[in-house]
Protein backbone atom coordinates (compact mmCIF):
# COMPACT_ATOMS: atom_id res chain seq x y z
CA UNK A 1 0.00 0.00 0.00
CA UNK A 2 1.41 2.77 -1.12
CA UNK A 3 0.66 6.26 1.28
CA UNK A 4 1.00 10.06 1.14
CA UNK A 5 1.19 11.23 4.65
CA UNK A 6 0.35 15.04 4.56
CA UNK A 7 0.98 17.89 7.14
CA UNK A 8 -1.32 21.08 5.98
CA UNK A 9 -0.25 24.63 5.88
CA UNK A 10 -0.27 27.52 3.62
CA UNK A 11 3.62 28.43 4.32
CA UNK A 12 4.54 24.80 4.24
CA UNK A 13 3.03 21.58 3.14
CA UNK A 14 4.88 18.85 4.66
CA UNK A 15 4.63 15.38 2.54
CA UNK A 16 5.76 12.36 2.76
CA UNK A 17 5.07 9.07 0.59
CA UNK A 18 6.20 5.44 1.56
CA UNK A 19 5.08 1.71 0.68
CA UNK A 20 4.09 -0.27 3.60
CA UNK A 21 3.79 -3.99 2.04
CA UNK A 22 4.41 -7.44 4.61
CA UNK A 23 5.29 -5.05 7.65
CA UNK A 24 8.28 -3.24 5.98
CA UNK A 25 8.26 0.24 4.69
CA UNK A 26 9.78 1.50 2.02
CA UNK A 27 10.86 5.27 1.61
CA UNK A 28 9.85 7.26 -1.71
CA UNK A 29 9.93 10.65 -1.53
CA UNK A 30 9.41 13.51 1.58
CA UNK A 31 10.09 17.20 1.42
CA UNK A 32 7.72 20.33 1.81
CA UNK A 33 5.82 22.56 -0.55
CA UNK A 34 6.73 26.26 0.09
CA UNK A 35 5.26 28.70 -0.81
CA UNK A 36 6.53 32.66 -0.85
CA UNK A 37 5.42 35.18 1.95
CA UNK A 38 5.14 37.85 -0.35
CA UNK A 39 2.69 37.25 -2.72
CA UNK A 40 -1.17 36.92 -2.25
CA UNK A 41 -2.61 34.36 -0.61
CA UNK A 42 -4.75 33.45 -3.91
CA UNK A 43 -1.47 32.79 -5.05
CA UNK A 44 0.10 30.71 -2.26
CA UNK A 45 -2.99 28.55 -2.52
CA UNK A 46 -2.48 28.31 -6.62
CA UNK A 47 1.11 26.83 -5.78
CA UNK A 48 -0.21 24.50 -3.46
CA UNK A 49 -2.69 23.14 -5.57
CA UNK A 50 -0.41 22.90 -8.81
CA UNK A 51 2.68 21.31 -6.82
CA UNK A 52 0.32 18.87 -4.99
CA UNK A 53 -1.60 17.75 -8.43
CA UNK A 54 2.18 17.06 -9.50
CA UNK A 55 3.24 14.86 -6.21
CA UNK A 56 -0.24 12.96 -6.68
CA UNK A 57 0.64 12.19 -9.91
CA UNK A 58 4.06 11.40 -9.77
CA UNK A 59 3.74 9.14 -6.40
CA UNK A 60 0.35 7.75 -7.11
CA UNK A 61 -0.96 7.19 -3.57
CA UNK A 62 -3.27 4.44 -2.56
CA UNK A 63 -4.32 7.07 0.30
CA UNK A 64 -3.90 10.57 1.25
CA UNK A 65 -3.35 10.54 5.14
CA UNK A 66 -3.90 14.08 6.94
CA UNK A 67 -3.61 15.90 10.16
CA UNK A 68 -7.12 16.75 11.59
CA UNK A 69 -7.08 20.71 12.22
CA UNK A 70 -9.02 21.38 15.57
CA UNK A 71 -10.59 25.22 16.03
CA UNK A 72 -8.39 24.84 19.12
CA UNK A 73 -5.21 24.89 17.12
CA UNK A 74 -3.52 27.92 16.98
CA UNK A 75 -6.42 30.63 16.73
CA UNK A 76 -3.92 33.21 14.59
CA UNK A 77 -3.35 30.82 11.62
CA UNK A 78 -6.29 28.09 12.10
CA UNK A 79 -8.57 30.08 9.55
CA UNK A 80 -5.50 30.36 6.43
CA UNK A 81 -4.04 26.65 7.33
CA UNK A 82 -8.06 25.38 6.95
CA UNK A 83 -8.27 27.74 3.61
CA UNK A 84 -5.15 25.08 2.38
CA UNK A 85 -6.00 22.29 3.66
CA UNK A 86 -9.24 22.53 1.45
CA UNK A 87 -7.53 22.92 -1.91
CA UNK A 88 -5.42 20.00 -0.46
CA UNK A 89 -8.42 17.46 -0.24
CA UNK A 90 -9.42 18.85 -3.39
CA UNK A 91 -6.34 17.86 -5.12
CA UNK A 92 -6.65 14.08 -3.42
CA UNK A 93 -10.34 13.74 -4.42
CA UNK A 94 -9.23 15.39 -8.29
CA UNK A 95 -6.74 12.92 -8.16
CA UNK A 96 -9.16 10.00 -7.11
CA UNK A 97 -7.02 9.30 -3.91
CA UNK A 98 -9.19 8.42 -0.65
CA UNK A 99 -8.43 10.57 2.80
CA UNK A 100 -7.88 9.76 6.10
CA UNK A 101 -7.76 11.90 9.07
CA UNK A 102 -5.70 11.34 11.99
CA UNK A 103 -5.05 13.43 15.01
CA UNK A 104 -1.70 14.36 16.24
CA UNK A 105 -3.00 12.32 19.27
CA UNK A 106 -3.64 9.28 17.08
CA UNK A 107 0.36 9.59 15.16
CA UNK A 108 1.71 10.09 18.40
CA UNK A 109 -0.03 6.59 20.45
CA UNK A 110 0.20 4.76 16.97
CA UNK A 111 4.37 5.75 15.74
CA UNK A 112 5.59 5.40 19.57
CA UNK A 113 3.18 3.69 21.07
CA UNK A 114 2.64 6.48 23.47
CA UNK A 115 0.19 9.40 23.75
CA UNK A 116 3.01 11.55 26.09
CA UNK A 117 5.63 11.18 23.79
CA UNK A 118 6.90 14.44 22.71
CA UNK A 119 7.73 15.82 19.38
CA UNK A 120 11.59 14.18 19.38
CA UNK A 121 10.56 11.38 20.24
CA UNK A 122 8.70 10.61 17.83
CA UNK A 123 10.16 11.90 15.05
CA UNK A 124 13.56 9.82 15.96
CA UNK A 125 10.85 6.86 16.23
CA UNK A 126 9.58 7.91 12.32
CA UNK A 127 13.49 7.95 11.81
CA UNK A 128 14.16 4.90 13.33
CA UNK A 129 11.12 3.15 11.32
CA UNK A 130 11.82 4.40 8.07
CA UNK A 131 15.64 3.53 8.56
CA UNK A 132 16.61 7.20 7.97
CA UNK A 133 20.08 8.99 8.25
CA UNK A 134 18.78 11.70 10.04
CA UNK A 135 15.58 13.30 11.01
CA UNK A 136 13.70 15.08 7.58
CA UNK A 137 13.45 18.62 8.38
CA UNK A 138 11.49 20.60 8.58
CA UNK A 139 9.28 19.55 10.80
CA UNK A 140 6.38 19.25 8.61
CA UNK A 141 8.18 16.71 6.02
CA UNK A 142 8.87 15.05 9.52
CA UNK A 143 5.31 14.94 10.88
CA UNK A 144 4.02 14.02 7.00
CA UNK A 145 5.86 10.76 7.57
CA UNK A 146 4.75 9.94 11.16
CA UNK A 147 1.41 10.76 9.38
CA UNK A 148 1.99 8.03 6.90
CA UNK A 149 3.12 5.45 9.47
CA UNK A 150 -0.15 6.42 11.72
CA UNK A 151 -2.32 5.36 8.45
CA UNK A 152 -0.20 2.28 7.63
CA UNK A 153 -0.52 0.81 11.16
CA UNK A 154 -4.04 1.99 11.24
CA UNK A 155 -4.67 0.13 8.39
CA UNK A 156 -3.29 -2.99 9.40
CA UNK A 157 -4.89 -2.59 12.32
CA UNK A 158 -8.33 -2.70 10.90
CA UNK A 159 -7.41 -5.11 7.95
CA UNK A 160 -6.45 -7.99 10.35
CA UNK A 161 -8.31 -7.15 13.58
CA UNK A 162 -5.19 -6.13 15.90
CA UNK A 163 -5.80 -3.93 18.62
CA UNK A 164 -3.18 -1.57 17.77
CA UNK A 165 -2.36 0.23 21.06
CA UNK A 166 -2.21 -3.26 22.60
CA UNK A 167 0.59 -4.50 20.23
CA UNK A 168 2.49 -1.18 20.05
CA UNK A 169 2.76 -0.97 23.70
CA UNK A 170 4.25 -4.27 23.50
CA UNK A 171 6.89 -3.37 21.15
CA UNK A 172 5.41 -5.38 18.64
CA UNK A 173 6.61 -2.79 15.47
CA UNK B 1 -17.54 46.91 -13.41
CA UNK B 2 -18.32 43.38 -13.40
CA UNK B 3 -18.16 41.88 -9.84
CA UNK B 4 -19.12 38.27 -8.32
CA UNK B 5 -20.21 38.51 -4.67
CA UNK B 6 -19.39 35.11 -2.91
CA UNK B 7 -20.95 34.23 0.30
CA UNK B 8 -19.07 31.18 1.76
CA UNK B 9 -19.67 27.96 2.64
CA UNK B 10 -19.38 23.94 1.99
CA UNK B 11 -23.00 23.31 1.74
CA UNK B 12 -24.31 26.25 0.08
CA UNK B 13 -22.20 28.80 -1.40
CA UNK B 14 -24.34 31.94 -2.42
CA UNK B 15 -23.31 34.30 -5.44
CA UNK B 16 -24.39 37.00 -7.26
CA UNK B 17 -23.29 38.80 -10.11
CA UNK B 18 -24.00 42.83 -10.96
CA UNK B 19 -22.73 45.36 -13.30
CA UNK B 20 -21.96 48.60 -11.88
CA UNK B 21 -21.29 51.45 -14.37
CA UNK B 22 -22.14 54.97 -13.01
CA UNK B 23 -23.79 54.70 -10.56
CA UNK B 24 -26.25 52.23 -11.74
CA UNK B 25 -26.47 48.42 -11.05
CA UNK B 26 -27.61 45.85 -13.51
CA UNK B 27 -28.08 42.76 -12.34
CA UNK B 28 -27.21 39.77 -14.29
CA UNK B 29 -27.16 36.45 -12.41
CA UNK B 30 -27.54 35.22 -8.47
CA UNK B 31 -27.88 31.37 -6.74
CA UNK B 32 -26.40 29.27 -5.16
CA UNK B 33 -23.89 26.43 -5.17
CA UNK B 34 -25.02 23.36 -3.20
CA UNK B 35 -23.42 20.48 -2.51
CA UNK B 36 -24.87 17.02 -1.15
CA UNK B 37 -24.39 15.90 2.58
CA UNK B 38 -24.69 12.35 1.75
CA UNK B 39 -21.14 12.61 -0.14
CA UNK B 40 -17.77 13.19 1.48
CA UNK B 41 -16.67 16.19 2.13
CA UNK B 42 -13.98 16.02 -0.61
CA UNK B 43 -17.39 15.39 -3.26
CA UNK B 44 -18.72 18.74 -2.24
CA UNK B 45 -15.38 20.38 -2.65
CA UNK B 46 -14.91 19.01 -5.64
CA UNK B 47 -18.57 20.49 -6.72
CA UNK B 48 -17.62 23.96 -5.59
CA UNK B 49 -14.44 24.03 -7.20
CA UNK B 50 -16.48 22.71 -10.66
CA UNK B 51 -19.82 24.81 -10.19
CA UNK B 52 -17.14 28.24 -9.49
CA UNK B 53 -14.94 27.44 -11.93
CA UNK B 54 -17.59 26.80 -14.77
CA UNK B 55 -19.38 30.39 -12.97
CA UNK B 56 -16.80 32.40 -13.10
CA UNK B 57 -15.83 31.06 -16.88
CA UNK B 58 -19.61 32.35 -17.54
CA UNK B 59 -20.31 35.85 -15.26
CA UNK B 60 -16.09 36.94 -16.39
CA UNK B 61 -16.26 38.89 -13.24
CA UNK B 62 -13.56 41.81 -12.71
CA UNK B 63 -13.32 40.86 -9.05
CA UNK B 64 -14.65 38.76 -6.81
CA UNK B 65 -15.92 40.11 -3.49
CA UNK B 66 -16.31 37.78 -0.59
CA UNK B 67 -16.76 37.74 3.24
CA UNK B 68 -14.02 37.42 5.97
CA UNK B 69 -14.22 34.95 8.13
CA UNK B 70 -13.23 35.30 11.43
CA UNK B 71 -12.00 32.93 14.25
CA UNK B 72 -15.05 34.03 16.20
CA UNK B 73 -17.47 32.63 13.27
CA UNK B 74 -19.64 29.69 14.54
CA UNK B 75 -17.17 27.26 16.12
CA UNK B 76 -18.57 24.50 14.66
CA UNK B 77 -18.25 25.03 11.17
CA UNK B 78 -15.54 27.33 11.01
CA UNK B 79 -13.19 25.19 9.90
CA UNK B 80 -15.01 23.92 6.98
CA UNK B 81 -16.22 26.79 5.73
CA UNK B 82 -12.77 28.25 5.60
CA UNK B 83 -11.86 24.53 3.62
CA UNK B 84 -14.20 25.75 1.04
CA UNK B 85 -13.72 29.06 0.88
CA UNK B 86 -10.00 28.27 -0.18
CA UNK B 87 -11.34 26.63 -2.94
CA UNK B 88 -13.39 29.47 -3.76
CA UNK B 89 -10.03 32.08 -3.44
CA UNK B 90 -8.42 29.10 -6.10
CA UNK B 91 -11.03 29.39 -8.40
CA UNK B 92 -10.63 32.61 -8.94
CA UNK B 93 -6.86 33.00 -8.76
CA UNK B 94 -7.15 30.22 -11.73
CA UNK B 95 -9.25 32.45 -13.75
CA UNK B 96 -7.07 35.29 -13.09
CA UNK B 97 -9.85 37.20 -10.97
CA UNK B 98 -8.76 39.58 -8.16
CA UNK B 99 -10.24 38.38 -4.77
CA UNK B 100 -11.71 41.89 -2.55
CA UNK B 101 -12.31 40.99 1.40
CA UNK B 102 -15.05 42.25 3.35
CA UNK B 103 -16.22 41.55 7.08
CA UNK B 104 -20.39 41.46 7.41
CA UNK B 105 -19.84 45.37 9.02
CA UNK B 106 -18.10 46.54 6.21
CA UNK B 107 -21.17 44.98 4.40
CA UNK B 108 -23.85 46.70 6.80
CA UNK B 109 -22.52 50.17 6.71
CA UNK B 110 -21.81 50.04 2.87
CA UNK B 111 -25.03 48.60 1.70
CA UNK B 112 -27.88 50.47 4.50
CA UNK B 113 -25.40 52.99 5.95
CA UNK B 114 -25.70 51.37 9.29
CA UNK B 115 -23.77 49.45 10.72
CA UNK B 116 -26.11 48.51 13.14
CA UNK B 117 -28.93 47.43 10.55
CA UNK B 118 -30.50 44.30 10.87
CA UNK B 119 -29.97 41.56 8.22
CA UNK B 120 -33.92 41.75 7.24
CA UNK B 121 -33.45 46.00 6.79
CA UNK B 122 -29.91 44.89 4.29
CA UNK B 123 -31.46 42.40 2.59
CA UNK B 124 -34.09 44.96 1.74
CA UNK B 125 -32.06 47.89 0.88
CA UNK B 126 -30.23 45.09 -1.59
CA UNK B 127 -33.31 44.22 -3.20
CA UNK B 128 -34.03 47.79 -3.18
CA UNK B 129 -30.83 48.77 -4.91
CA UNK B 130 -30.89 46.06 -7.27
CA UNK B 131 -34.71 46.28 -8.20
CA UNK B 132 -35.00 42.78 -7.79
CA UNK B 133 -39.32 41.94 -7.25
CA UNK B 134 -38.16 40.57 -3.91
CA UNK B 135 -35.27 39.84 -1.68
CA UNK B 136 -33.70 36.11 -3.07
CA UNK B 137 -33.38 33.27 -1.08
CA UNK B 138 -31.63 31.59 0.39
CA UNK B 139 -30.08 34.20 2.77
CA UNK B 140 -26.63 33.23 1.35
CA UNK B 141 -27.89 34.52 -2.02
CA UNK B 142 -29.14 37.83 -0.76
CA UNK B 143 -25.86 38.33 1.32
CA UNK B 144 -23.93 37.27 -1.80
CA UNK B 145 -25.97 40.73 -3.29
CA UNK B 146 -24.88 42.67 -0.68
CA UNK B 147 -21.74 41.35 -0.71
CA UNK B 148 -21.27 42.50 -4.31
CA UNK B 149 -23.00 46.14 -4.01
CA UNK B 150 -20.52 46.54 -1.21
CA UNK B 151 -17.64 45.63 -3.53
CA UNK B 152 -19.05 48.18 -5.67
CA UNK B 153 -19.59 51.37 -3.29
CA UNK B 154 -16.06 50.71 -1.71
CA UNK B 155 -14.38 50.51 -5.32
CA UNK B 156 -16.30 54.32 -6.23
CA UNK B 157 -15.29 55.66 -2.88
CA UNK B 158 -11.86 54.63 -3.37
CA UNK B 159 -11.88 56.12 -6.92
CA UNK B 160 -13.24 58.87 -6.50
CA UNK B 161 -12.25 60.12 -3.15
CA UNK B 162 -15.75 60.31 -1.61
CA UNK B 163 -16.41 59.83 1.89
CA UNK B 164 -18.33 56.34 1.67
CA UNK B 165 -20.43 56.54 5.04
CA UNK B 166 -21.26 60.27 4.99
CA UNK B 167 -22.49 60.00 1.31
CA UNK B 168 -24.83 56.68 2.37
CA UNK B 169 -26.03 58.70 5.34
CA UNK B 170 -27.09 61.80 3.46
CA UNK B 171 -28.82 58.85 1.35
CA UNK B 172 -27.04 59.39 -2.41
CA UNK B 173 -27.50 56.14 -3.64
Amino acid sequence: MRILGIDPGYAIVGFGALDYTRNTFTTLQYGAITTKAHTTFEDRLSEIYDDMTQLLAAVKPDAMAIETLFYTTNQKTVIAVAEARGVLLLCARQAGVPVFEYTPLQVKQSVSGYGKATKKQVQEMTRTLLKLPAVPKPDDTADALAMAICHAYSYRSKQYGVALTKRQQMGYF
